[in-house]
């Protein structure tokens, strides 16, 4: 087996950056209380196959958050492993970081960030992002977090493809392809150097994920909102649920490899609200907020 | 163009049987308010490709709502007419009704059923059936439930196979196929006499949905119930959302073939909640309601 000291590398980063990330959130809601599940999971040939350490947090600023890693291997299922592009004997390999923080606070957006290495058979390559969900027009945030990214993608010089990925992918395509929220960065498949250089780049890439969101939460986390804003938000998460049930391949993925269903559907708000041809009042803060979650250029 | 008689008998009949439900609604709840849209649709080619007639229901019995019918025809996206068994070239025309009811009170279960005809190319088929999703262990209900089809279908003969096909049907098999109610029947590509003849058989099977489900939630509306019962009913109200998101076979279809996004959603429940590995109290009775999410003989 190939890059085995880097694979145990990447999957020690995204274990600290575990801590780190919680860490951060702990300082901004002191209320905090994390419930960590550590697990075991099978391969599809019923053998060990990894696992992973799942933390769910709730608060007083974040009403609930996972932010979980995992390290998977083993057999996939034939039919999902020729949907990779694969024969269906390859050995599968994946380790990352995936986090999604719903705040109780609707001027504090949500946000998603996932970054991976995955191995099937010979090749390797690394996938990852990060996407703001706002639900008020706050746009100096919206123009804060892209730029957070786009600085942090300065050398590789990948923002604009990788912006315009996480505009194309972050979408509810049977809603004329209206995006979830914001936007942010995107990308899969991702190889450039040897894969030791890779993993070092895509690490460097993760921890920007601190500075790109805690900023902007820590600013907002104190303003008043309206039971409107609340209403807005509960609305725009149900959204958020469609996407991530109808057309998120991370949850998919999940999902046919024998994942871990709790830890995969913890990316599910906790409150929700779904209706008939629903939409905003004309004139509000909301209706202008709908006009956001369409490709801009924000950074 | 084949059986136009029988196509144009069957929506016709699906029509009049969405305003007799309308009217059990509004006799069970009557400040039950309706909002009716009739729309158009393009077919793959972008031509004229039918429509229909969406009811969006609120009310105090009734938290939400939809009974729609609507018949579509035109030409199929070739690689979903590959999916339906088809080589692309095929043209679809499809109508029939579809219902989901969430009352307020958890003690009154949620229902769904739908029936269609359906052609493609050549071939003509039926399918549907009905599923109730209580939020309480009144078991003396799925008895009177499944007791209803089983007596409708006495004639056929086909309810223990419809039964069965239910309970394998709408379950989240990534939650180890647990049911996301207790089940009904189930029946797809029915035919069994000519064309006629099974429109007819069908539209007999359709009214029985009326006297299967009204009488259970008559004898339910007023009885009292807790913060916990409601509290069980959005929890699993969320497992009904990963159902229709994840699995159901309707709403892919609909998504796919260019359907009305909101006339397909509409089947989601007005408020839901999602948890980490939620699960009810040991000793409750929702504890007790969980062990009936499983295949069993209620008839």
């Amino acid at each position: 087996m190939a890059h085995e000291d880097t694979k145990e590398w990447f999957y020690r980063h995204v274990q600290d950056l575990q801590d780190r990330i919680v860490a951060e959130m702990k300082a901004l809601d002191p209320a905090l209380s994390v419930n960590e599940d550590v697990w075991e999971r099978r391969d599809h040939a019923g053998e060990p196959g990894g696992g992973g350490r799942t933390r769910a947090l709730t608060g007083e600023v974040f009403e609930n958050a996972g932010v979980n890693v995992s390290c998977v291997y083993g057999a996939l299922d034939p039919a999902f492993a020729s949907k990779l592009g694969g024969t269906g004997d390859e050995k599968l390999w994946a380790a990352g970081i995936s986090l999604i923080l719903h705040p109780r606070n609707p001027r504090v957006p949500t946000v998603h960030a996932n970054f991976r290495m995955v191995s099937v058979g010979d090749e390797v390559w690394f996938g990852g992002g990060a996407d703001l969900t706002p639900y008020y027009p706050n746009t100096e945030d919206f123009t804060a977090f892209h730029r957070s990214w786009k600085d942090a993608l300065a050398d590789l010089g990948t923002y604009p493809e990788w912006k315009a990925w996480c505009d194309r992918y972050f979408c509810n395509h049977h809603r004329a392809d209206e995006m979830r929220g914001i936007g942010g960065v995107f990308f899969d498949r991702f190889r450039q150097g040897t894969v030791e250089e890779d993993a070092r780049t895509v690490a460097a890439l993760s921890e920007n994920f601190i500075p790109s969101y805690f900023p902007i939460a820590a600013r907002r986390v104190d303003e008043a909102y309206t039971p409107e804003d609340e209403e807005f938000m509960l609305y725009r998460r149900g959204r958020y649920v469609e996407f991530n049930l109808l057309h998120d391949r991370g949850t998919q993925f999940g999902l046919r490899t024998n994942g871990r269903t709790e830890s995969i559907l913890i990316s599910l708000p906790a409150r929700v609200r779904f209706g008939y041809r629903w939409t905003p009042a004309e004139g509000t803060p909301h209706a202008e907020m709908m006009e956001n979650y369409w490709p801009k250029d924000w950074a």
